[in-house]
């Protein structure tokens, strides 16, 4: 079901002070920045590795306001990892799978996600503490 | 320098239960299975992705006694993402590059890892709270 890893989605206090620290250190470059406000989160994606096997990329996240899932994220447990997303082909599919071994959605349908993706996140209670996301990504043009 | 997300390692009470879970529900499967007295954990690789891109695993940690790092982990945190394995072609190399732009190293020099990698661990605290490990795979034969 699970196709590769596609990213490792880090909470950040300070975006660009976080890019910047990727790119010096570990040569990593930006292939996109977003905004999306009903998360509450302003990111960047830096690219490790790209295709064939499907590219994964270090997702980093700035919370809008304190009052969002990254803001308390930061507040509870400071900078660190905050979730891990998995590659799928079909996230509907992969989501009606999980949901039928009985682990919690968070999302019960696909959405939006970064860079055309279509995701949907697992309960971390359900995946030993891990909050778990599933991406679909976008057809290549 | 980062070629890949090579493993993300995941802080578990119970391997047996934790294998049990990842194969049930995402359809991973067990490639290998160490035991590391050296930094006290039992351990299963689980592969998302495989070549040729290189290969991407989840590593499922159970300490071998509470008086270990991921013991330590455990008892702080609770089960969930414990560090972060990126793929690197040449540790050593990597090790220096990376010292050189100030970020301290928890291992000066690469030791032994998992499934015959060289491997070294990079201060969370000068990662963003990323507690980070560099992966040089072992040669195929």
């Amino acid at each position: 079901m699970l196709t590769r890893i596609d990213h490792v989605g880090i909470a950040v206090r300070d975006l660009e002070r976080a890019v910047g620290f990727y790119r010096r250190t570990f040569g990593l470059t930006v292939v996109a920045r977003e905004t999306h406000e009903d998360q509450g989160v302003r990111e960047a994606m830096l690219a490790v590795a790209d295709e064939p096997a499907g590219a994964s990329y270090v997702q980093l996240l700035e919370p809008l306001t304190p009052q969002t899932p990254v803001g308390r994220f930061l507040a509870r447990h400071g900078e660190g990892v905050h979730h891990i997303g998995y590659g799928v082909e079909d996230v509907e599919a992969a989501l009606a799978a999980i949901g039928a071994a009985g682990v919690r959605r968070i999302d019960e349908r696909p959405r939006h996600g970064s860079m055309g993706a279509s995701i949907a996140f697992l309960h971390p209670k359900d995946v030993g503490g891990v909050l778990t996301e599933l991406v679909q990504a976008a057809p290549r043009r």
